[in-house]
């Protein structure tokens, strides 16, 4: 099942998971546009991958070794939507990996490309560049321009960097694997109780990580939210659908004792549909302060994509348990991840791993 | 005849091609600021260097043999009139060769420098750069720059990306690169017929090649578009002057039958005096459509040097006379094989093209 | 004295001077916030690698050995204030270094941050970056952000490339560079007589030199400027404390024969509290031209901080006297110098240059 063997219609009317496969090459991804793409196996993968990276980097030859791997090959960060942090994530990703950049950030760069179709436009960034990695606004171009290019003499990949509120899939890879590392020597993600607190409804990666965590076994979600803000209806039916227990709450300190995983969010005011709506939700009581702390299990995390702004203060930061600085530097290493694997050159880094570093020995 | 033993004055008041000896050192291109410049056996050149570098690239060792032979040096792209396109080709084009680059992008950035003349500007990007690119919208300013860095300590070498209406020589190059390339089987630009289609009054790239193709025997160049168009008298006095063959018309599908290169090009609407008034001019009838294409040789070549609007409807791409996005792609060779060339490096390249591929199996 | 042991409150309280120990780790900066935490030995040590370094760079194994150094790390730009000059030449310090670049230049950008905390926004940096080179109008930025960082997991180092009209230390660093290159033939900097000229009230590279000179021996200082710009009266107390002679004037050309440094400014009417209130102060009678280079001694030379407006002929730059375009490019060769120092590879410099070139000649 190949991207060029579909009509744009057809696939765009896939459901994602029937979409997983086309956007797949030799099992691997390819293309990166939705997070359920992924299956448990490509999660596991890619997660144990970025740790090998992790610690293959901590030496002057490993780091030599990572940027030898694509020197030579370049990349394209395609920005349309602002976003620092994912932007210097990737970018940091590309120079571990010794992929050039180039990069259109702003639209007044960008003018140039007025009255030009977008198709034109990525197909130019692919005439010059080895990979594509977008953030835009709008929900499914992504999508479309990798199977605009699957039709033309370069299907360089893409990667998804985010699109609206519609799909973060790298973020979500992130989440998973600082999930991972979290419960690593507790059993892993199995079995574990997660609690996304804050702006469920509006927080693409609530979403993309409730719908990943699927993959697992007997995780319990529980939402806790003021009702305006509460999670998705479509979300809590694909729950339903494949049996996953979940809970919705407004009692945000009792949940809090139950979780292994809390994961905090913002108000996503800038989706507000009249200005000072958001504003009019009392979140009050949904933010982490270090009272709460001794509510927690001593295992138990605390996550938060950022940007962050009232809902946990910075005095949580110096608790063992608050693993979201650490969570945003995973981003950089399952990204890096991500395009090695997509690149097929996986295996050479666990042959380097396994040559090179003590086989087991931090995993 | 070294630049700077002339005066400003008297070297900006030369005809194009007296001003060709001044721009070069050793009898290469040193400052690459006008189209009128490039002789035909340096036209030749560079085109065989630039398919000689795209073999070398398709290989990993031959990328790391042309990444190092600028390495250590540094680009400055300079390009205050925003152009995604030709930045972007520059950009593969440095880091192909290994170049460090630094960007001036946006008004906004080099707002420090007001007050400061461009002289000052420009010789500060002399001061920690190697090699500077630059985009501008004055024409002629990169001409002055090169004058001015030549009687400085650091005369180092200027491209000129594009200045305005002006010119826009290394588009003029990497379009004799694609006539070179498409026809080196059937015995090269001498003898074509190229037909211009559409905005030829203000199309710099258009004016730059009708000059260049001067410089081959026998193209005959034929200029299609409606009258407020059509081609400026001064390009028709050169041909007249150097005995080319022209023809000015309106009959789009007339002129196809005996086109041996077909270059289309889009309304310069952001020349406009008026708002607004080029959407008075009809150019409807001057569009490529798949109809179109029965009535082109087998030979024949449909090109564009981008962004395209409604000139060639995307249908076309598929058709394998369409060569426009090689055309785009060709770009980063050619700028590829000049600074190679600039920096006296192309014997270097040749013998390593003749030592590690078969020599003119490719070519 | 680690920065991490000490309180916001205590550190930001203390005199300039009482901070340089908790800027250091091992005896070397670590932090570069502030000119004055360097002592004279520091200013020798870095003057001295920086010529090395430059005579390392001109040779093409020397250019690799120097950007073998740090390859593999990355240095984030994050210039919220503009500075094109600054930026370029941080730029091309990384470059030289080997080092990988991110930045953050224009506000729109980083509107993501919009709702984030500045210690939010430096940390991220931290999570994916070695160094982080930083530009803010707000004073004392830099020192709060040094302070958060040496009390998260990543205390990487902090450079600050200039906050507001507070502080710009690699200037001060470049300037001093630039007069013991230029008298190193002379005896250095120890006696001299260094004359600033402009805009005194408000420049900070004047201030910070004119405080870091008092670090040599016998230097004398004088002021030259309309009285609404004469220097501020919190220096000449830092003078008049560490017993170094100084002079107020308002005659310039009387001033000039007396100068072994004649130090020029422009007005710096940014900083102006209502619009056009410098520009009705005559400045006229401030301007370096030609007619002044007689009064010149012949070993005295002539710095410019630039940008420079009118206060400088350009024809005064063909005197051997004029100095500030190699000051300018005396940035970048300081600037790879102090980085290379921050993280502790001045010895394997010093080694390098030790086996590799003449020693002492060049110095």
């Amino acid at each position: 099942m190949r991207l060029e063997n579909i009509s744009w219609e057809e696939f765009s009317h896939l459901d994602p998971e029937a979409k997983a496969p086309f956007l797949q090459q030799q099992g691997r991804p390819f293309h990166v546009l939705i997070a359920q793409q992924f299956d448990r196996h490509q999660l596991d993968s890619i997660g144990s991958l970025a740790t090998q990276i992790r610690f293959i980097a901590k030496t002057r030859p490993g780091m030599d070794f990572l940027r030898d791997l694509l020197c030579g090959k370049r990349a394209m960060l395609y920005f349309t939507q602002p976003s620092t942090r994912t932007f210097l994530s990737f970018c940091a990703a590309c120079q571990i990996l010794g992929l050039g950049i180039g990069e259109v950030r702003d639209t007044a760069t960008s003018s140039e490309f007025k009255g030009e179709s977008q198709e034109d436009s990525v197909r130019t960034f692919s005439s010059f560049f080895d990979l594509i990695i977008m953030r835009t606004k709008e929900p499914g171009l992504a999508e479309r321009m990798a199977w605009v290019l699957s039709t033309s003499e370069r299907p360089v990949p893409i990667i998804n960097a985010g699109s609206g509120r519609d799909q973060h899939p790298t973020q979500a890879l992130l989440d998973i694997y600082t999930l991972q590392r979290s419960f690593e020597r507790v059993g892993g993600i199995d079995g574990k109780t997660v609690v996304f607190v804050g702006d469920l409804a509006r927080g693409r990666t609530v979403r993309s990580l409730a719908l990943l965590l699927t993959k697992y076994h007997d995780v319990k979600q529980c939402f806790v939210a003021p009702a305006p803000f509460q999670i998705g209806r479509d979300i809590l039916a694909v729950l339903e659908k494949t049996g996953v227990e979940y809970e919705l709450s407004e009692d945000f300190e009792g949940m809090l004792t139950k979780a292994d995983a809390v994961y905090m969010t913002r108000v996503q005011d800038e989706w507000d549909a009249h200005a000072g709506e958001s504003a009019r939700v009392d979140v009050s009581r949904y933010a982490f302060t270090v009272a709460h702390l001794r509510l927690l299990k001593e295992h138990a995390i605390i996550m938060h994509p950022f940007p962050r702004r009232h809902e946990i203060s910075p005095e949580v930061d110096r608790d063992p348990r608050a693993v979201y600085w650490r969570q945003m530097r995973n981003g950089m290493w399952v990204r890096t991840a991500l395009i090695v694997t997509i690149f097929g050159l996986d295996s050479q880094v666990r042959e380097y791993y396994a040559r090179h570093l003590q086989p087991g020995s931090c995993l």
